[in-house]
């Protein structure tokens, strides 16, 4: 059984993990963590932040001599923004946030937890945790490639600024999306969504939009139609909406499918020469009855616009009931292409966790025979 | 902690349920969670077998003089269509099953499972199971509006018919797809939902659609921020994509949100007589930062078409390779309505069990102190 | 991962239980399950009930044409006493208990659930509910057989008289104690228990005891040191003592160990012909660093006396506050032969549970590749 | 839902843990963790290693202010002595281990995760990693102190020399345990203790011992008859036998009271002035049908010897098959005052657990209502 937990605040000293479940025996690239780290804080329309942080993964546990030994992974990501606010941090010092933002975990957070104060909500509500996710994907999608598994993801939409995406193989789309700021195989596309951006900082106003994740290369049968909680869909659904500002999934083109009739959605059935089947089409995204069916896992995922506008937005003082304008913290215009690393890491964690149910759990030789 | 487990196939003897960790003192109305059975077999478009089935739950174990004592509760569901097969169930009697039927779980079931036939797959894969969810929803439901949640759905689309929600308090657009056999209560979209399903009936063909359901009367705080599996938008989107045909899921308009700019998506704060806050508006559908916001939660669950289609549809006998026809199975040509019954319960359990995680478990006198 | 939930009051009308996760492939033995149901009721010293129920596993899902199929297996059995007290459980029929009996559930479980009267409690509590464990743990046996796992007890002591366990092969200290109705393999303190019992039914007293279970052909690496619940010590230790009346548990001879120096505790590596190792004795009690190392894993078990005595125990009636005689309920005098059965269940079951995680849990052949 | 994670290895950088589930509003006494860190390194016959060590707990998470938030706490204890074997870690440097040691998870461990070398294996298996458990227990404890539970243990044995233990109240055989290097409340008996580690030092052995840890001031109703798995029977017995060395234990004098008829055993119920009950006395040891009586909680563990003794023990060298002698690492004499600790640790966390489960988890306050 694979699992694993973060924690850390946004502007605490660091993030930290631990994967408990790893089999033993998978090098790990720790370089390849870093790189995901990298890739999760690039994108056109970043805030300032993003120059201070050069994430780093720290493994402190559970390699011996770069292997993974069955023991619990342990990784920490310092949080370069500490020096800047480890004073702060002294009792009263950072004033109160009594003005819930829009959009935000601090209005429900203070409330469930009992607290006059939102900062306490928002460190941890905060998308800085999305790096400890991105940093324990990384390590399952090296455990998942060590099993054939590929995943990538390109943004389809930023905004009202919908792609283009050629017909081309998968890889090439990935290819073309690391190429582009914009994580967008369509230049032309990607071309207005900088000008949307940039529109939308003139206007202090913040973007959203849509990401397409695929897993390639999955072996037949992961997940089960067995029981309610254990449909792979159910599971891929979990980990996307569990992703900040994420707030809708599909799999496969699921709505557009909603609209036509059967026999233009179900993919058909042919002969191959290896002896299995081919398939007429993946309009399931790869999934049937809960499981994988050997063709691509295709996810779309919607984002909302950042919460934290420049604009002001109408808010309420809970410390006296009257209408106030929520504080602006710093934040950034557009998301969308980090977000999609964060999709490509949640994604690489469900197909690990679904590989070691199925293989078993203790070494890679074993999984493997 | 609130858990619960099903069993049972399509045409095996009986469904049944365990459900564990209620808390005591629940007076539990089963006709009520009989009423929820028959919704779900409601629905212009069923098939056949609805009128063999007239399912009632039967309670085993966990109530006594008619209340929960916090003992697991067993319920039970007949397959009364069982007489008809109980024979056909001796060994070798049904005929193998060896050509995959598109959009079904036969092929990744087979092939994961290790079987050379797909009936022991289909048995369990079947909607039938969604039986035994209804029976469990209808359990939790009965536990959350004792909390003061109310519960609802309707139908927005059947295949490309798309209704125009009229503007109208929840209630009653419950109460409207309540006297619809479509679900929707828009009538005039009713009505080409009816010629759509009419028409698939003719080309033996199958509809998908989509579907809303609306929680009402929610606490301030279920779900949590501080770990990405306990977000309320990661439990409700796994239980809604754990429902079989459900492929696609949204908080509130999320896709539409997808493309606005972040003021106009993030629901703003209004001071309230109350001395709480009102929201200007619902568009984050209930939910900030993984927790429930005190608004309505609002869910769009997109299904695909049914995959049993009276068209024949290519596939592959897997016994020898050969390229044949899906068989047929008695089948409906629509089931959206009844799967808004399914989204309901679902989202009922999810509810209840986080109500449990905030409240404690024991007793609902406790839960209300 | 396999899990398996209970459901069913002492005097209801059936008990349930459903195991999810079990592997495809697995031709079940009905009669093996029903054989292990009758060996729960068996032992010198049992009460009338025993006479009245002839337990009898009915499989209403996860089997077809005798095989598992990968689905959930539902188990239920019925109470034959029902029919007596069917009509009892009309509302207020039944006496209230609300004096609380020692050594029985009754008094924390009013005072948890926020009940004044304990009939619901003891319903649940009662060991009634072990016949569904049985019955689990004779599936979870077969599958641990079907990777060369045999398990089997024997009865070291009842009440003050102490068994001396001749020395043979384990598996003929089993066919011992399976010919008597002690289940002790020593025939001479058999006979000794026998008149501790008969006294003690003069007394009106009641007698516990010690049982030994073991299991043999284990592979090496069940359970894990990497993390605390995953260690099989912790596992089986939690198995034993969820069993009613189950209060004391030791791996090998734990407390004789802890009073000896470690060069006459640990088990010395002898080399083996084989190539693998031979070990010098098995005081680890085959579990070393949490995991099987290969040899017998052997479990001491104490059971405390049964709770309710036919002489009158001291209470209070929690409804006045009274000094009064905890009511007396129809029980046995010992039930420590049956009781071994049970750890026998639950010891497969926490053995077919690390079989999965370790070898992966889809078929019965792929678990042996 | 209250859970926890620890990684680490023995000779690595730190140890890290990740406690999630803790309500908001706990404010966090870190020196109380550092004592309870500092009472594990106690103890007459403790090894080199406790002089280099002087553990110190880093919380890097989870606490704003001094408080919970809600979020999950990170804790991280530095390994002092890691300057010393960094270079070591280099690959090759530190000689392979291929010789198991008998008691340890050596031969197992390697076995199961397809290891040449137990290096890997010892450096998590090894008792360092309950330095992250007492500090994990330390903050469970301070939640369950705020519900007015104080937990504490004694040494009651090592290696054959048995304490009488005074009848004093708890507390001051706490406090009399506390002032002995042998955590002993029997002075008699603690220097009769202090001579057998001397005397197992000069023959290079060890010695194991049992400890008696009790918890006061419970609630009645923590934990439950209900489903296996939730009787606090079971998750005492599982939190004990995880620890490293505890191979036994029991919950009140269960092997005693297994020699004794029901009417010596089972605790009487006497009317009290409050209106509440009495018990004549406690061999239930607090637990009754799975839950907590209201009377002290107490366990009792039997832990063996120290596995590693400087005297040869026998074993085989694995890489060649030939018998060796297992190769000697530093270690301790006897470790059981500091095993007391460390059953203190778990058993605050089953009870934190238990709590957070019975009065809902959000915050201090809502715990309290």
């Amino acid at each position: 059984m694979l699992r694993f937990l973060t924690a850390g605040e946004s502007h605490g000293p660091q993030l930290t993990a631990i994967i408990d479940g790893l089999p033993a025996g998978l090098k790990l690239d720790i370089e390849q963590i870093n790189l995901q780290l990298a890739r999760r804080q690039r994108g056109y329309g970043r805030g300032h932040r993003m120059n201070i942080e050069k994430d780093r993964a720290q493994i402190t546990a559970g390699l011996v001599y770069g292997q993974t030994t069955g023991a619990p992974l342990a990784i920490q990501i310092e949080n370069r923004d500490w020096k800047n606010w480890q004073e702060k941090w002294q009792d009263g010092a950072l004033s109160q946030l009594t003005t819930p933002r829009p959009g935000h975990a601090d209005y429900p957070g203070m409330r469930k937890y009992g607290l006059d104060d939102a900062r306490p909500i928002l460190e941890r509500a905060s998308a800085r945790e999305t790096a400890a996710r991105v940093a324990v994907g990384a390590v399952a999608r090296q455990l998942a490639a060590a099993f054939g598994v590929q995943i990538g993801s390109w943004v389809e939409q930023i905004g009202p600024v919908r792609a283009q995406i050629p017909n081309l193989p998968v890889p090439q789309l990935w290819a073309l999306a690391e190429a582009s700021d914009t994580a967008c195989p369509d230049e032309t596309a990607a071309q207005a969504m900088r000008e949307q951006i940039d529109a939308a900082r003139r206007t202090k106003d913040t973007l959203g939009g849509v990401v397409v994740v695929t897993a390639l290369g999955l072996p037949v049968g992961l997940g089960s139609h067995a029981q309610w909680d254990r449909r792979l869909d159910a599971r891929v659904a979990a980990a996307m909406l569990s992703i900040q500002a994420i707030k809708g999934v599909e799999i496969g083109p699921a709505f557009e499918n909603a609209a036509l009739p059967g026999t233009q959605v179900h993919d058909t059935f042919l002969p191959a020469e290896s002896g299995e089947v081919l398939r007429g089409s993946n309009r399931a995204g790869g999934l049937e009855g809960g499981m994988t069916n050997g063709q691509p896992l295709v996810v779309r995922a919607a984002m909302k616009p950042i919460a934290t506008t420049g604009a002001k937005m109408a808010s309420v003082n809970l410390a006296d009931g009257q209408p106030a304008y929520a504080e602006y913290q710093r934040s950034d215009i557009c998301a969308v292409p980090a977000a999609a690393v964060v999709t490509e890491a949640m994604l690489g964690w469900v197909l690990a966790e679904a590989l070691v149910e199925k293989l078993g759990g203790d070494s890679l030789a074993e999984m493997r025979r």
